[in-house]
């Protein structure tokens, strides 16, 4: 074992943990204010039911030895996942430090497609849906590419989760905001963002802790974590950048709003790529991600399809288009234990990659559905129309967001 | 020296500074907007007033060689704390980490105090409180447990300040509330929390900083630091789950601020016991202790006590709940170094840990009263009434912690 | 390679990085509602506009080989920083990992002159302004003191960026407010601060990066890395008590923002110092430069330069006190690569601190105003008085901070 090794991925796990009340702060700002608690308890929520689902069978079923397509119940309740190393998952670190900084992985996918349903579902029915979601789809996604599965088999690459954790987060927020159906009570349009700098505060604790989700991933603290960590932020800054640089080619105004979600789309494309790519590649990947998100963006606003805080366009297309820039640019002069891409004179990983990017969607769009449509036939998935037009905060947690006195006091004198 | 070891005990410190901004603004979120800056720099001053205190004097009268009650003067202004390793604190580190990674310890537990007296207390009197509370009771418990004092030659196990740090804060904040006596100027109902989303960044921030608490505590970045992690973020995780389904089997809506809430007990009861116990155990440890702190909770809303945000129950009864699980679920299985409980055969290490708890708060309680019994005759404790009824923002610090003037505009037109 | 040393300046890359977010709130939280956006989006904006500069060009021109004024073209995109050590810039870990490292001190730099021109400048323009002065002014200080310039060859102490990173802010800053001139539609005096916790936040998110920035500098994690921990927290903390004892022999009411600045100036003050003095050193050094500062501001106050969030006051003259302050208190005794200061029998280094200062203060000072006026001829520095009256948050981004609907509802019932 190797402390440095150990330091860094402790380091990494506390980083990704921070990432899901990130990401609380950055949906949560998003919504109006009578959502705004029953936002960020969604994303917090996850916290505690997959962190005890992923101890208790869900890392048993992605990583210990099963078929293709499972993994079995050797480990369940960490049954001998010990502290001492097993090599598959880290020579240099504890067995259990890799149980722990994958628990993260776990807690932050189901949450992420919380964005797309915010405003209207039961809490009782979305603890419901991140519970059966994290053990049927996400526990079989990592083990098909992380866990020696037919993926990992097959050759595809995803550093850091592009397919099991982005693509199938953002796919299966779409079709559960299908499902669902948009919100009642008034259009999109005139959904507002109750607070702006929480949003920035989101993405930025989640550009923060996206350093251990990337160069975390590397299970080690050396010259592949240091790479991945350049490329995340490349990536990121590229498609601020290039965001910025669309709104003035529009003549819009440039948006706070519109740098978080661009940061985030260009950590979320990044994801797979990290650790394969060059710097200089990592600069293309944020900036083609985002000129792809910014018109899917455009385009859903006239959709009919509600998927209120955009996890499609941005999780669900940013991780589509980063896996497959990864057999682009992925090159082994940067990490010899990857692949050559496209650029480099190799076709056939973009074809792996398309392959992998396909079982996921396959995969995740069925299960989705079919677990939706069971609650939906059980517990019920939308809340009345009167709990939607006074707000869920008040009705399925029976609390104010704020309670602004002086802020209210002030206005009468005005 | 180890560089790894060096690495995660930098970024423990920092992550045990980060939880008294957390603590700032978890209690912020909690009182009314009046008190929200008072609250908030009731934590903050902390870590300026008790790092000097620590660094002149606090430090050498914790960890440096003296009695069995309390250390000596020999390191006095950090004299002889210099950059080789202290065997006794940390092999692999230097000693001046050894320092700084307390130093952060000894701030946060006096703020933990001030959520049981917010709202009413001179800020004066709260400064001098801290210091006199750090001075005379802080640094011998410190000192009895970690620097070679009575308890910890007696075989009490405190992994990373169950006793020192929680139940020290829990039955201070008791004593003080039971002193300082009730707010006046409204009922204990009708104090709302102004910020929830404050609420929420607070815990979370614990949480994150947390790890560094619990895994720092080992020392070194090895298989001991995994542990510690490991039970930490289960045992937080637990806690937040029990809570849910005791509101489920209640009838009460899950409230955000009980989520938030149950996090930290979850977290306090695991200090104790986190290097000490397996993975399965903690999230036994978080649930029990989360059903205690609970139904405490309840009780103490009909009391007379005003612990205002209940750090009675979070801390001192989590604490306490922790000490003595650690004495139940304790195996020397995980840590050879620590000792088995009374589900490992040993009724013993439950028997010492009773006494050290017993101690602990028999001296908190006494210190603590006299302190402020002292405090009362000199430069008194309470504000004035009207500077309760007005908010100690405004009265205390000359500040309105909000001026939404667009917000206050706007009502103006509905 | 040494995989400690890499854990730890993956985690202090992070660190730095988080911080320019911690400004963003530290001073959004300082400014008008209507103005919060902008101020947050100011800084927000450096973490993609520099690191992508920084990338293509600034490395190179700040660390590769040049001359005594500024690097060469060598590592222009990154080509020649690789995975393996350079020597010069840290024997134990990748050189890819110094550039990031160093990234983050190159965007946090130009977003802090921000503070003295919020509300009133074209956000193109500043846009325009930080690439041009991260161009200009920034790659040849960087290259002057730690690329192997002139100032380094000089014998000129910085440790973590006194005169680099706050002199350079600080004294463009002044310009900065002096050719913006003062705000048109009210009165300084008038300005409130919006959100006092945002401040705090802002303040300890700063705090808490600040580990990174300067026991990062050390490049490896070991007794020079814990050292600068160590006196940088040390000299926060003294700064905050100082500035509260201020208050109290004035009569003033010690308020939460004094605290939040003052613990700035106190990190700002040890940055040149953190690895070459003893920790009780480092309580004077931040002591000292908080009095400095304490009346720079009150005298500010009453001037006509409209440095609107006193980053001259703080940055500029908490830089240069620890610049000077450097060279009274340096010593050999705790780092042997430092050197001896006045007290330590070494009038010399004295002198060489203020060469330092003096050159880095002229540049800045030319250098800013060229560029200034450069861009007042082109695209012109100024908002419409309009725009500043309602607010540069509606007007350059179409945005307000808050949408409050539920505490605007309230006001209408009391």
């Amino acid at each position: 074992m190797n402390s440095g090794d150990i330091a860094w991925m402790l380091m990494s796990s506390a980083l990704v943990l921070l990432m899901t009340p990130g990401l609380a702060f950055f949906y949560s700002g998003l919504v109006r204010e009578r959502n705004a608690i029953n936002t960020i308890k969604m994303s917090f929520i996850a916290l505690a039911v997959i962190a005890i689902e992923w101890a208790l069978v869900g890392y048993s079923l992605s990583f210990s030895e099963g078929n293709a397509f499972l993994g079995g119940l050797s480990w369940i309740g960490l049954s001998g996942v010990g502290l001492e190393p097993n090599p598959t998952y880290g020579e240099t670190i504890p067995h259990l430090m890799f149980m722990v900084f994958q628990m993260m992985f776990a807690i932050i996918t189901p949450a992420l497609i919380s964005g797309a349903v915010v405003g209207r579902m039961k809490f009782k029915a979305y603890v419901a849906f991140i519970l059966l979601w994290g053990l049927f789809i996400y526990n079989p996604l990592a083990h098909w590419v992380w866990g020696g599965g037919w993926l990992s088999d097959l050759g595809a690459l995803d550093f850091a989760g592009g397919t099991v954790v982005h693509i199938s987060a953002g796919f299966s927020a779409l079709i559960a905001a299908a499902i669902l159906g948009p919100r009642n009570t008034e259009g999109k349009t005139q959904e507002m963002p109750h607070n702006i700098p929480f949003v920035i505060l989101g993405a930025s604790l989640l550009w923060f802790g996206w350093f251990g989700f990337n160069a975390g991933s590397a299970l080690s603290a050396g010259s592949l974590a240091t790479l991945a960590f350049v490329t995340t932020n490349l990536s990121a800054a590229a498609a601020v950048v290039t965001w910025m640089l669309l709104n003035l080619v529009r003549g819009e105004k440039p948006s706070a709003i519109g740098s978080a979600i661009s940061a985030v789309v260009g950590l979320v494309a990044i994801t797979p790529a990290a650790g394969f790519v060059t710097p200089m590649s990592a600069l293309l990947i944020g900036s083609i991600s985002t000129v792809i998100s910014f018109f899917a963006i455009q385009f859903f606003k006239k959709g009919r399809i509600d998927d209120t805080l955009d996890v499609f366009a941005c999780h669900g297309l940013g991780g589509l288009s980063g896996a497959i820039l990864t057999g682009v640019f992925a090159t082994t002069s940067v990490n010899p234990a990857g692949a050559n891409g496209l650029l480099y004179g190799n076709p056939g990983l973009l074809l792996t990659q398309c392959i992998a990017i396909a079982a996921t969607i396959a995969y995740c769009v069925v299960g989705t559905a079919g677990i939706l449509y069971f609650l939906k036939a059980t517990i019920g998935l939308r809340t009345s129309s009167e709990s939607e037009l006074r707000g869920l905060d008040a009705m399925e947690h029976g609390e104010d967001a704020y309670v602004l006195e002086s802020t209210a006091l002030n206005s009468t004198k005005l």
